[in-house]
Parts: C-alpha cells; structure tokens; sequence
C-alpha cells in the first residue's frame, strides 16, 4: 500500500527535475488521480446539498444555507500571503500560498483552505505565466484552473458588456426622442406598475415612490425619463477577457444604423447625425463588477453594489447608476452563480477557494471576501485559511487590511511575506531583470552583500505590516510581543541560491521584526518543503492579540489626507502632490457623497514609490496623483499614480502559439 | 400516493390559466421537484463516469467514451421539428419540440430525447422571447437554461475574440517588423522545434516540415512568416453575447500606444502611423465558431474545422486561416468542453440534450451533430429524438437536410412542420401581424376562407419536405407509401382557434401529402396535449425507408446550379440572379478549393421569397444574390439575399428593465 501523508492521502512523490507545470497537474491526475470533488466537500466539512458539482472537478459552494448553518461557529486562523517588490518575473507568492496550505492540511494535518484568485484567460494565451501556483504546489487540473473555471469571469464580461449596451443605447433613444416619448416608452406602454428599480430612482429624485406611471406630471416624468447623459464623464467601458490592445482605445458607432434624427429638429432640415463615441475596452479583471464580487458581502450587498456603480454624470453633475439605467437586477441575476465560490484541490488534495480576480492595481488584487468567510467558518478555530495579496506588500496587504478587512471585519492573525534571493539582490543594486532575458551572473552566483544590501526592501513592507495595530512611529523589535498580526518572512527557495544567502534574508527578517522567517521549497517538494514554513506560521497565528488590530486611517478623513497617510506611511514618501484634475475630483466625490470610500492606489509594484526603477527604500520622493477615479459600487476610490495599463497586448509570439490539443487523448498540450 | 406518468414519475399538474413561464418552471421546482440530473442521465441510459454535472440541475455528457460503448446500438427514430413562414410572434416550434418529446416520453413512454439549441442571452435582455419552449411545454430550470447554461457560448466568445486579437496583433508586429525579425520571434527566440501547427503552414507553402526553424532559407523564413493580410478582405470580427448596435460598426486602433513606425521606415524621417481599421462585432451566436461547433463530429473534427477557419485572403489572394495564425490549437483547447452537450430536463423530466445555438440565417440554425448522433444512441431502435431546424422549414429544415444530415450521415424519418390558425391566415391575406401591437380582429375571430387561404403555405412545405427521396417533380399524394421522409403537420392550439379552423389545417394538410395532422395543446396540458400528435409520429416513423433519402443537390455542382437549385425547388423562384461581387466570390471560391461546399442561403424567413411582405406561396420572382460569405471551417458558403444584421440592438424598454432578483430566496424575477 501507498503512504499515506497526515490527511489519509497518497503522500506526494515529487519527481527531479520538476516536470512543467501541465506535466506535474497531468501526472498527479493520472496518479494518485484526484479526491473526487464531492469527498473534497466533504472532508472540509460540506453538506450535500451544500456543494453543486460544477465541471470537471470543481464544484461551487452555497453561500447562504453554509453560512447559516456555520453561523455560531468560531473563525479559523486568518493569514495572508503577500511579498515583497516583486521582478518581472514573480516572486511566487501565489506558489507558497498553494504550498502553505499543502504543508499546514497534508503534511500538520491542520484544517486548511487555501483562497486564491481565479487567473484571467488573456495572459494565459499571451506571454506566458501568470496561473496561481507551479511545480508540487499547485492546483489541479491546472487546465480547468486556468481555463473558462466555472464562468465567472464570463458572468462578469456579460454583465459589464449588457450595462454597457444600456448606456449607449439610452443615449441613442435619449439623443432622437422627445421627453414624453421616452418616457411613454419606459413607463407607459407596458401597462405596469413601477418597479422596484424605478422606485428607486423615483426616491433619488424625490418622486412619490407610490404614484402610478400615470399620475407624474410632465416635469416629473421629464426627470425620471432623462438620465441627461454629459458623454464627456462616461467611466464605464466594454470588457473581455482576452488580450486585445487594439480595443483599448475604438470609436463605436459608426454603422449606417447608427445615426439619429437629433432630437427637436426636422427631418430633412437637419441632417442625421452618426450616434459615435470614443470609447474602449478593458480586461474584464479590471472591471468593476470584478471589484464588486470581490468585495461583496452575500447576494442583497451584491445587489445593492452592482445597483449603485456610477457610470457617469448628467449635464448637471449627478451620478448616472447602473440601477438608474434599470439594469442593476439583472446584473444581478447575471451574477448569481458567480457569488458562489469554486471548490478544487492542491496536488496534496489540500482544498482550495478559487474565487474572484480584480486587477491589484486599480482595484484590490485579492480574492473574494466571501470566500475568506467560508473558509474561515469551515476549518473553524483550529484551522488555518491562506489568502493571497497581489503585487507586493505595499499595495496588497495595505488594500487587503485598509479595504477588504475593513469591508468584511475579518482579522488577520499572520502575514506571510515572500521574499526571494534574487529579488533582495536587484534591490541591492543587482543589474535589472526582465522577462524573457537570460539572468545576470550576479543573479546565480552567491553575492551576500547584495542580498543584505536588498533586504531593507523586506524589513520596510516587515514593519508595515506592524502599523496595523500600534501607535506609530512604531520601533521595530525583535521581542515576539503579542500583536494583533505576526509578520513570517517565507524565503522562496531557487536551486541557485546559497545557505548562506539565505540566513542573511532570515537575519535581516528578525532584525526588522517578523516573528520568523523560513527557507521553503515547495514548488519542488510540495508541502513538505514548506512543512518549517507552516510550523512558524503556526506558532505566530497563537501569538496574536487581534483585538488590537487597527486600520491606517480613519474613513471620514479627508481624501486627500487617506491619500497622504499610505503614501507616507507606507511608501515612504515625503508628501502627495495632487493634478487640477484630481482637486477637482475630490471635490466631486465628496460633494457627492463618495468623500469617505477607502483608497484603493494604483501604482507600479516594482517600487515602493511610483518609479519602477527605484528598488530598495526609496526616500526623498513624491507621490504624483494624476486623477483619482471611483469604484462606487465596489466601494472604494484609486487614484491613479502613473501609466495603467488596462487591458494587455500580445507578444509576436504569443503563448497561444504552443498551445494544443492531443485529439486522442484530449490531454491539453503546452499550456505552460 | 401522487399520480404517476408512463415514465412512473409524478404526473404533471397544469395550472389554469398557464402562469408565466418562469413561474411554471419555479413550480416545478419547487414541487413535485426535478429528477436529480445524475438520476436523468441513467434513465437514458448513461453511466456514472460518463456524465460531468455542471452546475445547477444541468450536466455535461462524454462524447468519445459513450459513442465508442455505444458504437454498435442502433440508432433511434430521428425527427425534426420545423415550421411554416412564420409572423413575428413565433409559431411555436420549439415549444412543439419540447412537448411532442414530453408526450413520446412522460406520456407514450417511448425513450425520448429533445435536442435544442441554447438560447442567446442578447435577445433574453433586449426583446423579450426567445427561450426554447415556454408553458407547460419547457426545459427547467429555465433560467438556467436562459443564463449561461454550462458556459458553451461564452467559451465561444472567447475563443472567437481571442482569433480576433490574434489578427490585428499579427498585422501590428507584421507593419513594423522586417521578415527575418518577425521569423526570429516567431520560430528562433525559443529555441524549440517547429510545433504541429506551424509544420501545417510549412506543408501549405511546400516548404520540408523536417527542417529546424534555423534551416529555412530567407525567402521561406519571409514566406512563413509573413502572412501578409489584405485587411480589406478581412471577414473576421469579434463577437459579444449581447445587444448592442453601437458595436456593429467600430474603428479599432485608436490609442496612443497602436501607432507604428511602418516597416522599412526610417524613424524620424517618416512619421508614425495609428495602426486602425474598421471592423464590427456580430452577437456571438452568428460567429462562425458557433457553425463549427453545431457541425462538428467529434473533437479531431473540431481541431480540424477550427483550424481551417479562413479570416481573410493575403495580398497575393490565398485564404489565411486560425492555424496560419498559429491559433487553431488554442481555440481547440478553449472548446473541448463546449464540444459536450448539456443535458437537462423538461417540466415532466423529459431528457433534453442543450447543445450550440447557430443563427438560422448565416448558419444552419440546428442544434449540434454530436447532440442529436448521442440521442440517437441513447434512445436505441425502439427510441425518439426530436430535433429543432430553426425559422421556417424552407430556410431549417432544407438546411437539417442539404447541410446537417449530409455531414453527419444521419437520417431523419420525420419532419413535423408545425402550424397556427394565426400564421395561415396572414398567409391567406390576414393584415400584418407585429411583435408589440394588438392582433387585428381577424385573428381572434373564426375566419375560415382566411385559413384557408393560407394553407397553400403549408402545402408547399409538405411538399418540399417530401423531395428529399424520389425524383422530382413530385405529385403531392394522399397515399400513405413508404417515403424517406413522412410529414406529421402538428396544429399548434391557442385558445382563440376554432375547431371548424383546425380541422380546415388539417384537410389541406392531407391533400398536400402529409402523413397526419394533428392538433397539439401541449403549451397549456403539457405532454399529455402532444399525445395524439405523438402517436401520429410513431406511425410515421414506422413508414418510412430511409435508405431512398437523398438530398436536392449533389455537392459537385457549380456553386451557382446548387443556389439554383434551391432557390427554384424550395422557394420556387423562376430563377437567380448573382451581383457583380458574387460572381467574383464564386469565381474565387472555386478557384480556393471552396467550390464543393454546401449552401446555407441567408434570407428572410418571413417569406418563401427574398421579400419579407410576400405571403402564401409567391411565385415569378427572382432570388438576388448580392454577395457570398464563407464559412470554411463550418463548411459551407452562405449566399446573402437580402439585408442580414448580425447584432441586434436593445429597445428603449429593453427586457432586462423587469429582471431582478429576491435576495431573500435567490430567485429570478421577470425573466419571461
């Protein structure tokens, strides 16, 4: 008989070298073979009617009826893996948080969930990488992984793409009728009542709510029938889910149909007129409603966040919502099945949460809150849920602790921070790295003083993590005190580094603080070459008094203060410097009752400040705030420091090219 | 003990007045409650490990393990569902499906299977109507089956958008890079050896697949690497799931980072040039993937089929297509699992293979091969499948006969055309019918002559649907002999129909040759309303031969005698005329090796002709062709007659204004 590892499972037999990462997920399918989903359930404690089956080894969670049934049952231990500044290569911290959780369920035997985001399609057929997870710590099968998952990302490209049909279309009809006729049209032709969606907007203009369509009076119906669109504001644009650089800036249309008769005047007299726009796409994990699932409570927060996205302004500055368009309802019921969380496994049959994406820019670059939620309540107080911040620990764990904690009132026990030698070293002064370029020698030969010289980059994000909770300044301190969230430092080992290399990374990590900081080697080993990683992550999460955990600034500040309080404290800067663009912004927003949002900034992540090339500590900078745009119905603000990028391109050889199928077998071929 | 069906389930229940569709489908739900999906698939006869649920009451049937067990069964009784020209309201056709399918299973005890397409989810938000079925005669739940399904048109989406990024993309890096840096990228900077796809396009150019990439010659490197687009014959666009005209017509290409420095140019010298073209969206259902997955055999077919797609022609003239692009492959691995039809179940647990959803005018409006050739399986010798040809039976069942049969091999025993009162007498003269606006008088009152009058309509159907197998011209005949193809006329019952009026259907139906006719009230009572006209379908079937089926024209034809032959046989034109433009493209088809093709002619479906307002059964006219498209991949040439809209718009109402949801129960509100 096979050994077993700490959960009754086959325990892993790693091969050397490590096979790619679809050989790894197609050999670990072929042998041991997967824990059927439904037992996956079940060993994390689901009912049956709990779990829909979902696919090939996915299932979805039911939100509601678990929730409810779990509702008196304590949290588990909370611990988010973030990183420090990052190379363009990934410091692989979506890697540990897989193998994390291998270690702490198949090798401590703990209750453990792993909460990871679901990867966007486009990266996956363009330059290659960017699946959660390699090598033996991964999800599996990688492919379903990785591609269309249970729908979600679809869900959300038909649901931004219909509101944006809305708008365009509202304008069309707005732009070639006559008040009376717009709203004979919406209110009038079908022989109902008002809606509930129009009540709605018949409460925001101050309407009585209880009239029937008839009984408005010509102003009223003037007001309720014309959102009055100002084109020049409108933020909302199309989504998909693939690299198309070339509908990054388009003119829409520009059909023969696409033409009115403006409105008020005569045919023959005036022209018609094309009914076009510039406008653009984005990829659908920019998108809002990404933001929006991200952070969404249960399915009535769902509805009222995807009701109150702001896709514009009227002539006279209001704020135009998706429930004004009418369409928040179904945006709603677009979105239903993607609420629910998809269940999967590690190649250690460890479970795992794949839910949501947003961009870690502009928006929050973490999973979802519900699925945080879900898993916290089922491995209860013994168990342990490891969920991923995106980009680095500046932008990661501060948008996870000042936004999604702050949203979920969930509390985090243990940061884990990944940090690699080769990353250190660029800090240090290393020469640059890039994608697709051979490594610098200095990159794969021991070099200890550019290490050491690196790690003021860990030791910052290090004593960030610890304002979350004391007054500051805050000393760093290598006393273990109890404290609401324990820094561990997990060095994510590569076959070219140096025992040496490595314990100055682990030294300089007591040095500014953490609780501990451990080699691992997962991505070759699996959960076992994360085991010590686990046992310290253990010990912190018993080390914490998250009574004490507190934000790092306070909602009903000012925004520019909110803005100069994570600039300073956590990126180091001087002070914020603000365009005329994003004065005026801010007057807006507080003026119309978005001025206590949290912020959300959107940066690089390859410097604590807004100049890529600036590794280590920077100081002595400003930060730049361009303009500052809002995700109302996500709840939050993000100015906007520096180019962003919203929607990729794609290389001239593009990974798509080595993708295939095996049409005997249907075993994917090349994905990664 | 509740009442049971010959199915030995609970007996359907119908409700008086027959509440809206939603509304029956939640109370089935909610009692007497669906069959468990795992249990539907084994009443069919599917085991365990060949069948994926996916997601709520829905699952996915393995097509290569079940066909290969199931290789040597014979296949059941094949019947199509079809229509006369029907009005804007829909004559019911998918209704009759569904609930002819009911009364062989739930009522007959027959096995049984409905094959149908899945539904766009544009029209479900933009004009209400469209779900296939509806009253006591539908798919539940339906707005499972309305949103989403199990996410084969969203695959679609992406795998046709993700072609499209790959052209514009292609192009880009072709403008601005001379041949050998373009070959470098492509085939050297990876240092790996030519993969399957690009041995294909060296096989295309005659150039040795065994060469190493390092080995081309720099006239076959520029060849290889140069696909060298004539963007004017670009037929490639991309595709949304939605409503939305303003997509229909768009310029790509307009932001500040797609501008090139055109290739050969000197930097500074020559200023840099926006790289942008006009291009369009079409609704994702009308994409050409969406032929493909509709005609496919099994998955090396689709690999084949999706790789030969053409999306335009080089400046030399020669079709380039998605594996030119290297991307036939990837658009494989995006479509396996929508290659599985999803099974799910009718309001009396019928079992309902969902599968592919091609427009009926630029494709073949069928359901998919694969779906109806697994029913045929399932059901066995003594079993039915009843399966959708869309619009009318001059348009989907000539196209289920010349194009979805031939490529199968399958042969259908059964066109069931399905009538109304109301149709016939538009046909007979009645005045226009409209989508919105009150019926006239004529429809709602006993009008025998009107019906009468209109039955030549019908007649021509039955007529039509009987050369399928003897040697034209035929004589319509009341004799029952044994024919390929028996006609079964189902009398689609409303509630205003008299029976003077239905009894007048069913004697023209006689004369014209059908086997029976018979009326259905299968909207209002369920199966048990489609009893008699299933019991006229299994006599039918009974006298049949399949083995004198032939199909109207013989590939080898000129593409312009195959339009011919249709065009005068089917619709009875005197003849057709070609535009200048079609003349080329049949010229240029021919001359690609396109010619044997066969025809999927777009027109109205309104009419027998080309022009929508001709009822009954025009005669001395003329078919204009003003252009042929192609579908390579799909495999077929669609000669446009007439104005064709490949997106549609949303009305100032449009129906998404009343979908909400109850986020106390999760349930949808105001789908239909």
């Amino acid at each position: 008989m096979a050994e077993t590892n700490a959960m009754g499972h086959p325990k892993l037999q790693p091969k050397f070298p490590v096979p790619s990462d679809i050989q790894v997920s197609q050999d670990i399918v072929a042998s041991p073979g997967l824990l059927p989903i439904a037992d996956v359930a079940k060993e994390i404690g689901l009912k049956d009617d709990e779990v829909i089956p979902w696919g090939i080894a996915k299932a979805k969670v039911e939100l509601k009826s678990t929730l409810n049934r779990l509702a008196s049952s304590p949290d588990g231990n909370y611990i988010v893996c973030t990183g420090i500044n990052p190379t363009p290569l990934g410091e692989g911290k979506s890697t540990t948080t897989i193998g994390l959780a291998q270690a702490l369920g198949a090798i401590l035997g703990k209750k453990c969930v792993a909460c990871i985001r679901q990867p966007s399609q486009g990266p996956t057929f363009g330059i290659k990488g960017g699946a959660a997870g390699g090598g033996y710590a991964q999800v599996v099968p990688m492919e379903e992984f990785n591609l269309h998952l249970t729908g979600d990302i679809h869900a959300i490209t038909a649901a931004n793409n219909l509101l944006a049909a809305a708008i365009d279309t509202r304008m069309f009809h707005e732009d070639s009728q006559s008040d009376e006729a717009l709203y004979k049209r919406l209110c009038l032709a079908t022989n109902k009542p008002f809606n509930a969606i129009m009540k709605k907007r018949l409460v925001k203009l101050g309407i009585d709510p209880s009239k029937s369509p008839e009984d408005l009076t010509a102003d009223e119906r003037s007001k309720f029938a014309r959102l009055d669109f100002d084109k020049s504001t409108i933020t909302w644009q199309r989504v998909l889910d693939t690299c198309d650089r070339h509908l990054r800036r388009i003119t829409v249309g520009m059909g023969k149909n696409e033409t009115i008769q403006p409105r008020g005047t005569v045919k023959g007299e005036t022209p018609r007129e094309q009914h076009n726009r510039e406008t653009g796409f984005d990829i659908t994990v920019a998108s809002e409603i990404m933001a929006v699932l991200a952070l969404a409570k249960d399915l009535p927060d769902l509805r009222e966040k995807l009701g109150n996205m702001v896709v514009g302004y009227s002539k006279s500055g209001q704020p135009i919502t998706a429930d004004d368009l009418g369409c928040g309802g179904a945006l709603t019921v677009l979105m239903k099945d993607a609420l629910l969380p998809t269940l999967m496994q590690t190649v250690e049959r460890t479970p795992v949460l794949v839910h949501a994406g947003p961009f870690a820019n502009i928006a929050i670059g973490n999973s979802s809150i519900v699925a945080d939620r879900l898993a916290l309540k089922l491995v209860g107080e013994d168990g342990f849920v490891v969920t991923e911040a995106g980009f680095g620990a500046d932008i990661g764990m501060e948008k996870f602790f000042n936004i999604k904690c702050r949203e979920s009132g969930l509390k985090p026990k243990c940061a884990v921070i990944v940090a690699t030698v080769r990353a250190l070293k660029m800090h240090g002064g290393g020469p640059p790295v890039s994608a697709g370029k051979p490594l610098a020698v200095e990159y794969i030969q021991e070099d200890i003083p550019l290490v050491t010289a690196g790690c003021c980059n860990l030791a910052k994000h290090i004593e960030n993590a610890k304002k979350f909770g004391a007054e500051f300044p805050i000393c760093s301190s290598r006393i273990h005190k109890t404290l609401p969230v324990q820094v561990v430092v997990a060095i994510n080992q590569f076959k070219t580094d140096t025992d040496a290399e490595m314990q100055a990374i682990r030294q300089a990590s007591l040095d500014a603080g953490a609780f501990d900081a451990v080699v691992s080697n997962h991505w070759a080993e699996g959960g076992k070459g994360a085991e010590k990683l686990a046992e310290a992550v253990v010990k912190a999460c018993k080390a914490t008094n998250s009574k004490e955990f507190k934000f790092l600034y306070d909602l009903n500040l000012p925004i520019r203060e909110k803005v100069e309080i994570i600039s300073k404290e956590i990126y180091g800067a001087d002070g914020v410097d603000f365009s005329e663009l994003a004065e005026q912004q801010m007057t807006q927003y507080e003026a119309s009752g978005f001025g206590s949002l949290p912020i959300c900034i959107a940066k690089t992540q390859y410097s604590f400040s807004c100049d890529a090339s600036a590794k280590g500590v920077p100081t002595g900078f400003r930060i730049f705030v361009r303009e500052i745009r809002s995700c109302c119905g996500g709840g939050f603000l993000y100015p906007i420091c520096g180019d962003i990028m919203t929607i990729p391109g794609l290389p001239t050889r593009p990974g798509f090219y080595d993708v295939d199928i095996d049409t005997e077998t249907g075993q994917v071929i090349g994905l990664f």
